[in-house]
């Protein structure tokens, strides 16, 4: 909108492609930055490669090459390649050199990618900084086409120049390019250790990384199998809003009833739940044609749908990393004096989109030798997320808590780390360049939840442990008199010295009973509090909200 | 890029509009909260105005009135209306709604729009939520239009439904649509508060809001003259990257030699830069057509562009506040104790893009009444940045300055306020959202050292006033012993009282002179070297970076 005072204004008014807004607006898609555009190429790639093997079955093997082409170190080659099913030659130029063109904007399952963007948007960026098309290697039931590929910023288009194409019995994508205003290091924002978490969150995958140096790492795989398929859902009815609904309506040919469109358009919609709904909405037609719903009967609806208690979304649309998991990595990594991890069930935000927050705590032990202060390791749907933290409802909702209320005097001061992945089938990523989480309300308040949940039972275990010191302190000063006081007394009483003393330290370590035992004890009650939590988890999920 | 072990997977392969990505994430756009989203339509509403009246030449005129349609004052209806040159029947619907689309992405010129995305965003957010339409009243050359506006999703396309054209002696655009999902209330987020940080920001506009309650506000037009005009310039030569040189190559059909097309493609381009840089690059070949321009010739121009001495930015093609009125908005918002505000020369950042930085600081004063602690008070080309403040380039900044070498021993617990507006043809916004400002280099170490020789300033003044409370005690204490030694001396000497305390009290005064004293020095010597420094960074500004 842009007004003016005679028409010339308006013969600048242009219309602009998504390509154009991105070429302009890269940092949005999080290229800011040498050593952070570096990161996000190999974020895109192997977040695409980790979705496709994983959709096609195969357990993941991914190769990462980071090469230095110039003296300056400002000039590198990229290539990721994948054991994946690979790309069908006629979607190849669309799936690297188009804009918001792919399988997964759609779609209701959980994906590491999900909105068309990453790896057009690489090939943007090596166009961009070297003039050089990004060369795409697929090998697709048995062909192996090799293409080099552009894209047209004016209309969003690919330009795919056919290189070759043979025969192949090997299966995969591979993608080498060049790129400059990048600079690789080994920093806690670097390629390094976005893999190595990258492997700690997909045990099942194996990456090789060499850097420019020719060093090779390999983070093994560690789970021969894929973690179990996301089902992909039909959306939720509760929290959907109304625009959605009759989009939906207006999509549907197949039902001609209102309340078997609703039944089989959405998840845990029974015809039971469809006479709740006669019964808040009396007089309502149920009956008419889907695509005549209107406006204010969709809100009606909408509405009525908060008033109905649903089932929870199915648990199998979403897949965490698994307590098992997290736990073991959090040992890998820091090897601490305790971890706790939470479970809880998956929730629902914004357009009926179920999710569910994962939480780990660790403390004390390798963090402290680690000089790990208040360390915070931020996961969507197993991605790393290595940017923008302070903008981030994990790290806000993490700061947000009053730690001294768990025994953590200072988050920032203590030996403390705290894990958190969000599952979704749609992550609200604060922008294109997905390295942070929206502050959704809904999502918010479970992310509190859940890392609240883990911290009291960090307190148990802290206060518990402050008890024990105190006490192991008291037995310790009163053990100091029991010699002394046995000779004293047996002058006195006549009674044998060993006696009384032995009699007395008895009745010391009855009353400060041992550091160890309480820790013992603490453990069990955490054990126990942590099954009960579990089983009423589990009742959750398969319950109403 | 999605692989898939058949073809199933791709018959899910979708290309989609950019109208379906920001429906699906509405968060890149500002939208997340009730209180958030009602603010960014405001915002987006009258920066579209200011942006219109001012490049009409008239004095911004603005009425906001926001009324609540329910009982659970959830349903709102807004107005803006400006008194603006309207927008011609031919491109209303674009402009309000079709995203990309406008007058301003493309240009090399300072506006507080720059994406073509809000209006339509703001058009899309009430139909997404309420299901209208969005209802413009455009009074643009004695034409007065009414219709209503919504957009295709699937195509990005505007739907328009004209209601009624007639004549009119006004001028100006009036847009009322209905939204859901927002909230009016009076917070640091809220439009009240937004409203009165523009007004601040622009003296020469006047704003009218009536709040849900017919509670009417005016933030009254106090300098009775629009700020200078920022010139649209052409791309400055500094930073231009070799994609960017191509494409203006390209589409060049005006100039037939390399060396005409340089001078007058870009900024400070002369004949006797294009000889400097056939001395860099012997033997290059500056008589040939623009468009046979390779890549590896575009990248030896722009390396050798950075070996030559260029003349900043014109200062014209950026606006700021101005010092006098930052000065006077913080004495207006604070009352503060002392106000620093820094003017400096324009600077290059990426793509040839010039920007300027103005900070201010205010200390003390009504701040400490406000109970005002580090205060940061964002602005970008005049317009107030309220949210996502956390992962901004200017409270990163400003955080990361050391203040103690400032004499503020922690910023977040002094009666501080920093303010810093960013002036440019182009800001780089995190996201679509436009509230925060990416980490670019060059503008961060601007924003940084811009902070900094304020700061120096306010350090220079709290050193004096403590050096000077420290005399004023010291002179007390010895004040106290004047009576009893000046009585004693008199004992001893014969020498009149009177005579010898007068003296005692003289050496005391001038030995410890006054606080007042101290102060009206420091004030000289902060005056002196301000004024130094303006004259510096005039001269700078017209001459070499």
């Amino acid at each position: 909108m842009a007004n003016a005072t005679n028409e010339d204004i308006f013969k600048q008014f242009k219309e602009h492609s998504v390509a154009e807004f991105f070429k302009k607006n890269r940092q949005m898609l999080g290229f800011s930055g040498k050593v952070r555009s570096m990161t996000i190429i190999i974020h895109e790639f192997v977040t695409n490669s980790l979705d496709a093997a994983e959709e096609a079955g195969i357990l993941p093997e991914i190769f990462v090459q980071i090469e230095v082409l110039d003296k300056e170190g400002d000039h590198y080659r990229i290539t990721v390649k994948d054991n994946g099913p690979g790309i069908p030659k006629t979607h190849l130029g669309k799936a690297l050199g188009q804009m918001l063109a792919g399988t997964k904007f759609h779609r209701y399952v959980q994906q590491r990618g999900q909105q068309g963007i990453g790896a057009a948007a690489c090939t943007m960026f090596s166009y961009l900084t070297t003039g050089q098309k990004t060369r795409a290697v697929s090998c697709h039931k048995g062909k192996k086409l090799t293409a080099d590929i552009s894209l047209d910023f004016k209309t969003n288009r690919p330009i795919v120049e056919e290189v070759s194409e043979e025969d192949t019995t090997e299966s995969g994508l591979m993608v080498v390019a060049e790129y400059k205003d990048v600079r690789y290091e080994r920093s806690d924002y670097g390629v390094y250790e976005y893999l190595r978490r990258t492997a700690l969150a997909n045990p099942h995958t194996s990456i090789t990384l060499v850097e420019p140096n020719t060093e090779k790492s390999v983070f093994p795989r560690s789970v021969e199998m894929n973690p179990k398929r996301p089902t992909e859902i039909k959306p939720h009815p509760l929290g959907i809003s109304t625009h959605d609904l009759l989009e939906f309506a207006k999509h549907n040919s197949e039902y001609k009833k209102l309340s078997l469109f609703l039944i089989n358009t959405f998840s845990r919609f029974s015809s039971g739940k469809v006479d709740e709904l006669r019964a808040i909405l009396p007089g309502f037609n149920f009956d008419k044609n889907p695509s005549d719903l209107e406006w204010h009967e969709a809100e009606q609806l909408v509405k009525a749908f908060a008033g109905v208690k649903w089932i929870a979304p199915a648990t199998d649309s979403l897949v965490p990393i698994g307590k098992d998991q997290v736990e073991l990595s959090f040992k890998n990594i820091f090897n601490p004096e305790l971890v706790i991890i939470t479970e809880r069930p998956p929730k629902v935000y914004r357009g009926g989109i179920p999710f569910m927050v994962e939480a780990g705590i660790a403390y004390g032990g390798g963090l402290i030798n680690a000089q790990k202060k208040g360390d915070v390791m931020r996961f969507a749907n197993r991605v790393p997320l290595l940017f923008d933290s302070s903008g981030c409802a994990i790290t806000n909702m993490i700061k947000s808590i009053d730690w001294k209320r768990y025994d953590v005097r200072a988050f920032e001061e203590e030996p403390i780390a705290v894990l958190v992945n969000v599952v979704s089938v749609h992550v609200p990523y604060t922008s294109a360049g997905k390295q942070a989480i929206s502050s959704e309300e809904d999502l918010e308040i479970e992310i509190k939840n859940a890392v609240m949940e883990a911290a009291r039972s960090i307190q148990r275990y802290l206060s518990g442990k402050r008890k024990a010191s105190d006490l192991a302190n008291k037995k310790k000063l009163v053990s100091r008199y029991v010699s002394q006081l046995s000779g004293d007394l047996s002058s006195l009483s006549g009674e044998k010295r060993e006696k009384i003393e032995k009699t007395l330290r008895y009745i010391i370590e009855t009353k400060y009973s041992s550091e160890m035992g309480v820790d013992d004890e603490e453990a069990k009650d955490i054990k126990a509090a942590e099954k009960a939590k579990k089983e009423e988890a589990e009742s959750e999920g398969d319950s109403d909200e």
